[in-house]
């Protein structure tokens, strides 16, 4: 037990939720530039080893995507910031780890700020992903853990189903956000699962660090939450008529996005309720634990006391020389009476139990 | 207990709510296409088996209604796409499985997006209807556990009850999601006897299982609430008077859809308060078992210990030729000396706990 | 207890909660229909034995109010619905029993749907009262049990407090609804008085079935609750300036009701805080008498754990031949030493539960 | 305790939370008006014992204001109506003594109605105050425990630090409402007070009645929310633009206002979480007691059983005559041997308990 | 722990809370007064001993910052006051220590008050700062303990990183917003530390005080709520268009600072459900303690009762003389059959306590 919350703990850290914590400290690396470009015909997909290449890549292409991996590596933010025309104030926003979700309007583009989802040895991490969108180009920000979610949008690409020259940068923009989005609903699937795996447990073994697991369902949901309900009033915004760069078709997908988001949210929101619920079915195990442990001290003392208070009765020491005097100590059969009271003590108790079902269902 | 959990957990998986689970990848079966064209005098029903007929079907019936039973059949649903000019994301929104309800207008017909509810093996599913209502026409899609539910219109339709040459599509539209509103009550009625008896055995027989049941009311409350919450907003919207082709008759009756669905919920949050205030209940109960349990012991104990202590006394070995020790041994009528203190002991205790008001009320 | 919620149950069948429940079939009965015709100089009051009669009614007086008693007389719904253009759906609104209070515009009229208070064996039970309020007729649709709320507005016109001739009808819509919103005050000072009763229980007795009736309570408190939130929203409609049908002077009226409504509100959200604090002192209260059994468990057990001992101990058979074998068995006094020392044990412990405060507050 | 809770019961009775109460149909005691009329200045106190030179008062001076201590009085309350031109309904609104706090505009004046506040009897008690506020009038009806209120005030304005004739009548209500409020923080400082000591008891001496205690903060928590939060929304109204009636810098001054009573709001707010966390706390408390309790009763019985089991070993009756049997018996120094494995076992028994902590921390 | 809470106590009163507390009524102190007149060149920092020379430091420089340290300098004030055209109660509002965050618009300037939040003795507090923003000049009003917060600022000015000359006093203004709201994550960084020790010890080791110290955590969380939630809306509005004196660039700068905000209270609200998930964790603790507790009574009792029965057995005084009473007695290995029996009772009864778990897992 103690091992998994050490281990959340320290991939919460990583995670980069405070600012100031020294643990985002670490030494910038080198981004890696991967620049897509299209016009009307083809894409051609470059990584970008001279930074320098940027500007005549720009005024080359109809539509650009410039995918920065990598949030720390100033001389090439600087450097974008530059060509594209981005303020100092806005690229801070698009690179900062622990960005909240936001749309914002920024002069000649739009920085939208989502998290794309991941689990981290167990625990629900979120990283950071900032898009600017602007009439001709996209380019995103992001960090490692975040390759795999923006591959499929590539090979889609390449496979020639999705035209960017035609489509536009905006609608690159919603294939991207379709799939950060669309990178949740295989964690919360997985939420359903340990939740159904708590609900046995709770109700049926109730060991001692179950309550600690809700605990940790708990605290992952709250992440997502973090994460999500500020996402949903971005594909909202997105969504409206008013928001410029954003033309008819793709304003249509981010619909199409939100209204998977406000799926998520659902299900999260049910699974929060799950989980609050599995706790108090958790507790009321215990006490049905404590229950049956309390009816099996009670049976046993109350068949026993009886018992032993006969053998009591007749160690006594009184003078048996007098006929009053315990006058079954001197009967030949006396403790073969004796024992035959207590056996019918004993019947007539456990049935009195049996009647009162205590006697069934001992764990 | 087991068995109804695993039970459920089978229906939720089949109600397909996550949408890359594996389960829903079922090869798709040939959808059924029920059509049903009417003008001013009179109806036709029938069932297409060339889908080839529909554009002529289109074009010869001032009001028709397609019923497409079956969600993935590709090749219909393209060409309905075609003949009917809904777009690719539109008809991908319609026959979803686990789409949210939601009202969308595209291009020249609106999207209308419900759910259906129905007992699955004790467990309530929703299962989707999608519906494209245009000016002329009425597109349904659905799969087969919802074929009762559409049944009653027909019928109503077949009866000449209602004119649908003369009501046009809205007004079929309006019965459809009347139809779909009103199968909800029949299935918030079996959970009002739920959660009676479930009251009756919270209080008097607090059984082990009796929160497993409370938490799946409270789970079938959750998917309830997820299906409903959502169409309360699509009728609201459907009852206002800027959405397009929906008439004012038609509007009148999706208000009327709308208070139902407000009964409903008003309905299902009180349900809701029921289940836990009934959790509580049973808390409440287990902790007055125990208390009884405890009394028990302790009545118990408490007769039975000065009882033990008074034989230990007289059992004790001191030199009885001493008059000072325990001259009682020696008395002729000792022992009926010593049952009567016990017997006054005895009679004390169960007076004093029976004006406590202890020996009475044990389960 | 169970007679308790037997009782309620049926009665809560009676009150229709669910539309398709099989008790609403119950055979109609004929309406009664009474008419109140005023003019500027005075009001006349007949019951209508011939519907005919209506149409020749409403073209005489200026201001007329037809207040039907029985909601589900076909044949006379449907004359007055085609004497005063009611729609069918409109009419169906209106004597519906289960009907959700709301405020709809119809064509020529208002309709305005409230419930009616009461209590039924000890429930609360709320009567569907449907009123159609056009520019000089009022209709109103209800039941019996509605009968006295009705009353009182009647002897205000007979003793000609009110001048409905010169009122209209939209006053004496206000004064109806006004006597329906009082009629929730002396039922809301009956749940005070239940909840001071269930407080005194909660803490000093906490008998078994006072859950039970905490949650009687907030069965209720919900039952009301349903039919107080909705008819909060329909007076501040009424109470707004461009509703049709309703003059400066009945606004000001409906705007009076609309603040008593909300005083009602507020008193039964305080109603349910209080019953949910309730539930917990009931709780606690119980937790503290498991606390009183448990420490007079230990009382006993602690001071006759030792004494026992002590008489197990000059029980034994060790040969006390030898002096260093129980010197004390042989001591002429040895008993009364050992009871000494069982007295000094006795008076020690029971010192020590003095001190910590256990002996005293049995219950 | 149950004094505590009748004394409660009585001043809340009397408080009139609910209108029709026979405690409140009291005889009716004659009003006092108190008038003041100020020109540009000067300003002249005066008890009107004629109601009759109202009129004349009113003309005489550019801004007057009328203080009517006393609700039930009817024919001043007729003759204010009268000379103020005030309707039948504002005067019922602003004498009934449980109005909600509101704020409305009748014709040639604003009613504005609030409450004040005070300690009866250890219990929270709220009394009405209504205010007409009219272009060079402001009138206020009260009862009698609300005098100290508006003395502070009238100090003011008679020490010439407020110049009512040039300030107007909106400064003077907003100088009274401001009193009105200020009387608030008070009773709350006397809150934190209490929940403080609350905390210790809780904590530290969970005694039986902390619950109820609790129970009556939360009851008077409740009782200062209901006259708190509409107060809230006058004063928000009374800070707008376009109420009529309010000058520029009055408006500011409600402004201010309306900050303190979201302060107060806060604060209790702030009041109310803690008094559920107290009782929480409490709960838990009485938990950790049951725990002692039931640590000492383990304790004792594991130390004392296996006493006793050796006891009883020794006690047996069987035959010493055969070396088999019980051979310690007849050893010379057998019952200090027994004793000294009593002493052994005792002593790894506690120790064991001291090692887990089981012995300290008694209460 | 009851130091912790007196500590919390005491420093609470400091804090001021409570407007009438008679702690706040400290001697006042003179206020130091900080001058920085910027333009566009440079800048100049003096403190000012004569407070005479405000109004020629006013037309000197274009751009001046004046920052009042202590609140309750009567004289000081007021001159400000005087010299800047700032109205007796917006001074009053920015002087007060326990005013409410608000932004209000007063004549020629801005007020903004927020509160800057720091340690006291473990116990979080937070200062009020106030903030008069005009065309040309920023007054800051605040108390000794915000020093530091403000310094940054200062360097920032003094090593030419921000020119004041040229982005005028609304960027000062954003300057010193964005420290008061950075200045809350360390407090919430220490925060997430204190739950985690929570966590570690609720789960293992469930002290007496845990539960005082999750309570403590979750008034701080209420004290930072109370300054947080206000100074979001303040932000909101300064970020908006309309609001006046704030120039483009300086309202990018604010909504940055809104988006920190929302970030705190996110982190905030999901410490209040870890709390609020470890006082259940820890109760839950509690349960398993008691339930270990318990389980270790029944083994012993279980163990010896029927050990102790046999002994009882064979201490029977029967006379031995017949072959029917207690044969064993006479029996030469008698007691080692007895022996045996029990030695088998206890095997037996150990396995099955085994088997069922009862044995594992002490504390």
């Amino acid at each position: 037990m103690a091992t998994r919350r050490h281990r959340r703990r320290r991939s919460r850290r990583a995670q980069g939720r405070l600012p100031a914590s020294p643990a985002t400290a670490a030494p910038p690396r080198p981004a890696i530039l991967r620049l897509l470009g299209c016009d009307g015909e083809r894409c051609e997909e470059t990584t970008l080893t001279d930074p320098a290449a940027l500007a005549a890549a720009r005024s080359r292409w109809p539509v650009i995507w410039i995918d920065v991996e990598g949030l720390d590596d100033g001389p090439v933010n600087a450097l974008l910031g530059q060509v594209f025309e981005i303020g100092d104030l806005a690229l801070e926003d698009a690179t900062t780890p622990d960005e909240r979700p936001k749309l914002e309007v920024f002069g000649h583009q739009l920085l939208v700020a989502v998290r794309m989802v991941r689990f981290d040895d167990e625990a629900i991490v979120t990283d950071p992903v900032g898009l600017f969108l602007g009439d001709r180009h996209l380019i995103t920000f992001r960090d490692r853990h975040t390759h795999d979610g923006f591959e499929g949008v590539r090979q889609r690409i390449r496979s020639g189903r999705t035209r960017l020259g035609r489509e536009g940068a905006d609608h690159l923009c919603a294939l991207l956000l379709d799939a950060v989005v669309d990178g949740y609903f295989p964690v919360l699937e997985k939420f359903g699962e340990r939740l159904e795996h708590l609900e046995d447990d709770a109700i049926d073994n109730p060991t001692r660090d179950a309550l600690g697991r809700i605990h940790d369902v708990r605290t992952d949901l709250m992440t997502l939450r973090r994460a999500l309900w500020p996402t949903r009033d971005v594909l909202h915004a997105l969504g409206r008529e008013q928001t410029p760069f954003v033309g008819d078709h793709a304003r249509q997908h981010f619909r199409d996005c939100y209204d998977h988001t406000m799926e998520l949210l659902d299900l999260m929101e049910g699974y929060r309720e799950i989980s609050s619920d599995l706790r108090d079915i958790y507790l009321a195990s215990l006490n049905n634990r404590m229950n049956d442990v309390m009816k099996l001290l009670t049976v046993i003392a109350t068949v026993f006391m009886p018992l032993t208070f006969i053998t009591g009765w007749y160690g006594m020491n009184f003078d048996t020389a007098s006929p009053w005097n315990l006058p079954l100590l001197r009967f030949p059969y006396g403790s073969l009476v004796a024992a035959a009271v207590m056996v019918l003590i004993t019947v007539a108790m456990v049935a009195a139990f049996w009647r009162r079902g205590w006697l069934r269902r001992w764990h």
